[in-house]
């Protein structure tokens, strides 16, 4: 397999999880092979956004994502179907652990992972079950936002974990506020995202969402990694 | 103690802590007796809206949470000083019971719980220890929004819980999708709230908050309650 990407964020409705499928559709269109996984067990949202219904993955000597639109897609709500899935701490770690440990991804250029906001179990079993993982960091302009988000670069920070950037998304007013906090980390600020009124209508429909001025913002960091 | 009321959303960045926090300061105003308890551990904001530094609990026979522009108020923040705090979800458990366990609110009209998005150890342990409990859950006009909501719904429905209504919050069209969707599953709908563009510019100036457009909607809510 190669690169493991994290797409996550201190703080939830930063758009993180629309990144993330926008990103891996992203890449998919430039020809790269590309598998998604969604990790953000309690509220699940990129099976939403890529109108994943009917689709399971076959079992056999572990577990065969589903190809949605082009790329390996994986999801607990495979299995949860949508129903209320409370779950404990522990919980999340025994299924992420295995999720991770069971799936087959076979032969991938990037692995996306749509992360749950902050740095909870999640978070913490990603960063020792995978070692090479690198971090892609979405905020909002928002003052609360960068506050939660902040914590979650600083804690990669100190654990010496690869963060490729922070991408500033739902940007009503330009300002310079994020990128010379995310510059005073030592951190690559990756652009911003103007707020896309019409991108709601396009959740459901992989293929108008390709088409949307969010999408454009998102290739232009799809043509850094690939 | 009178009422306690969790303050949630199945998914993050809704405009949940906003909407505690500024309907704790209206109660406030309304004469009441109010305490906010942020249980946010992830990514606590409300001591960020309400601009609280240097206030510390005092301990004595328990903890005392300090007066924070009229509301007795409580943070893990109050120990943590902002630093990031990765927790599993396990420590995270016990954390909620000590501070629920500990902190002396004194005479209480009203306790607002400020939750964590989704179904996952915080709201499962205050359904648990806190059997009095009664909810109000914040959305927005977002399909996928509504999709991670529609779940905590379900299972405080499943489990019996009292729920006083759904808030939609960030309104920029109005449209009946939020409030027919409510109403189908039998529950009140507590009205919207306008997509507030100043609302940015006032965090961290409680007094500025109480003026906006914001708070007025969520005024309507106060007077419901007190």
């Amino acid at each position: 397999m190669g690169r493991v990407i994290a797409v996550s964020s201190g703080k939830g409705g930063v758009g993180k999880s629309m990144v993330a499928t926008t990103l891996a559709l992203n890449l998919v269109k430039k020809g790269l092979k590309v598998g998604l996984l969604d990790l953000d067990f309690t509220s699940p949202s990129t099976h939403v956004i890529l109108a994943v219904k009917g689709l399971y993955p076959e079992e056999e000597y572990g577990i065969l994502p589903p190809l949605a639109h082009g790329l390996r897609y994986m999801s607990i709500v495979h299995y949860s179907l949508d129903e209320p899935a409370p779950l404990r701490g522990e919980d999340v770690s025994n299924a992420i652990i295995e999720l991770l440990a069971i799936t087959r991804w076979g032969e991938l250029d990037i692995l996306i992972l749509d992360m749950p906001p902050g740095i909870g179990d999640a978070t913490l079993d990603t960063l020792r079950l995978v070692p090479r993982i690198e971090y892609i960091v979405v905020t909002t302009p928002s003052v609360v936002a960068f506050q939660s988000v902040k914590r979650l670069l600083l804690l990669l920070l100190d654990l010496k974990i690869p963060v490729i950037g922070v991408l500033e998304n739902m940007v009503m007013t330009r300002s310079s506020y994020i990128e010379d906090k995310v510059k005073g980390l030592g951190l690559k600020y990756l652009g911003a995202i103007d707020y896309d009124e019409g991108l709601e209508a396009s959740i459901g429909e992989p293929a108008k969402l390709m088409k949307t001025g969010f999408s454009k913002g998102v290739a232009e960091l799809a043509r850094s990694l690939a």
